[in-house]
């Protein structure tokens, strides 16, 4: 491809996002395809001889777009959004025409020094302890797994990097922890038998009191108490781990603690949440995800770290081909997590941190909150509804009960509304499972969600809901 | 941003990234800043108020760029390279304006089918074993951990995720593997005092009869020889461990068996060149990087297993809230790695295998090979200068050694040519240490390297040598 080919298809292609932005609710949100479907429309072999781009792009167009579930429609309230934006999109054109590996300073020090700046932005944006250093990560499950080998060097005295793994160290996790925690602490070494869940409170949050006991009667036994994961904002339900308290307990016996505020991290920017951040001083790492709720493609997470030594003790190598001239006076980011290639994904953070700057940030994620107070006020004032969570920061868990149902039907019935609701094509919502319970999630966070499609969601939902009563009756 | 501002802006940035490929030689290859020069530029804090984008992309423009090291320039020949193409990065946009999140197939159904078919289309070109089955990594350091994991939990029962690490897991590298497999053991829990590096021979490929030595000693001390590490490829030298006879050492001793070929890889499809890639049959994983010499964005690295159940044992959460109606019949790829949230990695890799054909891509790798060849028989040719391992896929390993200088001497003339070399800015190599001499590497493999290029290599090589050597006598 020329360079007159480039820049003709570049501009087709920066005119179909921007069709494709402007049209999204066109597209089912959720993928109508059945699985196998779109592999079947694609050859079985590779071609032999190259193909004209503009076939490619159609075949994009054609088969690719419809097998898509559309992450950026208006009417996504599943999950967590995973956000991007038109300034972050462009960004990411830059960072891949640039194509630079960013794994030390030397292969790129712009690419290094833009990611000290912009997590230092973040930290203060979000009134972070000012003793925390930044680093992005691709996502929190790496950042977790970062956490719980620091932790496990650190307690250790970074002897099982040299020997292995004790296998007498815990960790500690509510029952509502995301799934990562989990699979990091397997990665890791710890086993799931040196896993504690701790019980949560009616909030679906951590109970200090039951965590001290735990750590308590595994010193009794000769474990290793060895980290806390306390979570702010947790994936089922959007609880707040009571931090504060936690973070006394660690430090009292020792121990590891990593707050994990994946989705909620950017309410931290807020005054009125700041409540909810409290006790941070006692954190030993802190992860959050700028491409779920603040604008930034996935992927990019930050995490901080309040000892960044630590960090960099447990992850460096040294081979001779990677020493570099200026290695004592720089940050290899190498060294601060698992891969050793990096994408430049500071570059997306920046055009989004400066596009929208500090107010503008604030009243994106005000906005997504007040359609979250909006749709959960709806949920308590409607007859046969009920919220099964406090929701904070847009994340609203309700369910169907009319009160005339047995437990396991009124788990049928709402599995049921959730598969009619999605079916439409015009929203996308997901479950959980609360205490046991079948329990419908609206996650509320998606950029260009406005109050006319959550009004819209509700419309949905109720319809169907009043649909599926005359069939269950 | 509105509609029309993104059209605007996303032609400026496709005209800009236009330019920068055509007039990526008016930039020094390794970027001519200080450590700190950068950030100096940029504020301490972030705006109160949104900017205007052309500000930030002027910026962009006028502290970024001049303080990256451009790895698409035609004289890079350093580390290995990090191919991009007009075609890929073209299919990166399309991946940011989607912004999908490709965890599970309900989540970008056509993302995970897509995957699917291109490793199958990698693995019909490579010639790789028909019963692999392919999953895309982000980078070999991910891949090479996953390897690690499974090899534990196979060689475990599947109890080190369930009660923790044991401690008498002995793994086989030899001292010229790459990096991230020291720490992918460490992370995985094996501790560094369980790495046996194996004596290489003088073509730092793996002895196999000392691997079999150390395996049966280990066995008769108690220990369990769980899995083996063979290079395809060094970093170092580009050498080739002996897969075939490793293979069968492997199967003798219930060993799990990974390669890295992480650069190499793609030298699979060539004819020529099969040889180096032979005894694939009783190998358990696979690792490369189509973002190192395929002309795909970092990053993107293709993992292949034998058993992808063993993988997916491995690697499996099971919250409620990640479920869906056809976990039974679909691939999740959120099983089959580290991380739970996914790229669209697979649209570039499906452009540039379109783009260019199997025989596009054929011709791309014969000629760096050719290049590399070409810059072999000068240095065989020249005086004082020698060849210090066998070149197989363009990379070089070489010094200048006037026969008159001492070890170290030695050692201290061709790093500060190294420097002098660097510092001119038209050329990028690096260096490694081979049986602890300092050698220099030049790898081709950039996509716009030519023939000039190498040739103007090999000019300045000669003139700083030349130079240099004035000055030390």
């Amino acid at each position: 491809m020329n360079k007159d080919e480039f820049r003709e298809n570049g501009y087709a292609f920066v005119d179909w996002i921007a069709d494709y932005m402007e049209e999204i609710e066109k597209y089912p949100v959720k993928a109508k395809v059945e699985p196998g479907e779109i592999k079947r429309k694609l050859p079985g072999s590779p071609p032999e001889k190259g193909e004209e781009f503009e076939e490619i792009f159609r075949d994009f167009k054609e088969i690719i777009v419809p097998g898509m579930t559309h992450w950026q429609h208006p009417g996504w309230f599943a999950y967590f959004p995973a956000n991007n934006s038109p300034e972050s999109i462009l960004a990411e054109l830059l960072t891949a025409g640039m194509g630079a590996q960013c794994m030390v300073w030397a292969t790129s020090p712009a690419a290094t020094e833009l990611e000290e700046v912009v997590t230092e932005w973040l930290r203060q944006l979000m009134d972070l302890p000012g003793d925390w250093v930044g680093v992005i990560q691709d996502t929190a499950s790496t950042a977790t797994l970062c956490a719980l080998l620091t932790a496990r060097e650190w307690a250790s005295d970074f002897q099982v990097n040299e020997r292995g793994m004790d296998k007498n160290f815990t960790v500690y996790v509510s029952g509502e922890a995301h799934s990562s925690a989990e699979k990091g602490m397997k990665i890791a070494g710890f086993g799931r038998e040196n896993i504690r869940y701790i019980e949560t409170d009616d909030k679906f949050a951590m109970k200090p009191e039951e965590l001290e006991r735990a750590i308590i009667e595994d010193m009794d036994k000769g474990f290793r108490p060895t980290v806390v994961i306390a979570t702010l904002g947790t994936t089922s339900s959007g609880a707040f781990d009571p931090v504060e308290e936690i973070g006394k307990i660690c430090k009292r016996h020792k121990i590891w603690l990593h707050v994990d505020a994946a989705h909620a991290g950017p309410a931290a920017m807020l005054q009125e949440k700041s409540h909810l951040f409290r006790g941070l001083e006692n954190v030993d790492s802190f992860v959050f995800n700028p491409h779920k709720w603040l604008l930034t493609n996935f992927d990019c997470s930050v995490y901080y770290v309040k000892e960044p030594d630590l960090l960099t003790r447990t992850m460096s190598i040294d081979p001779a081909y990677l020493k570099t001239t200026h290695d004592q006076e720089v940050k290899n980011f190498r060294d601060w997590g698992i891969q050793l290639g990096r994408r430049f994904r500071a570059l997306k953070l920046w055009f989004v941190l400066r596009s929208y700057g500090a107010k503008g940030l604030k009243e994106f994620l005000r906005e997504h909150i007040r359609l979250g107070e909006l749709f959960q006020s709806i949920i308590e004032e409607t007859k046969d509804f009920e919220l099964m969570a406090p929701a904070e920061l847009g994340l609203i868990c309700f369910r169907f009960n009319n009160g005339k149902m047995e437990r396991e039907e009124l788990d049928r019935f709402n599995r049921e509304l959730m598969e009619r609701i999605n079916s439409g094509g015009e929203i996308f919502l997901t479950h959980t499972v609360l205490r046991e319970e079948f329990v419908l999630r609206l996650a509320i966070g998606q950029r260009t969600t406005r109050e006319k499609h959550v009004q819209r969601a509700w419309d949905i939902i109720l319809q169907e809901a009043k649909n599926l009563k005359k069939q269950f009756s």
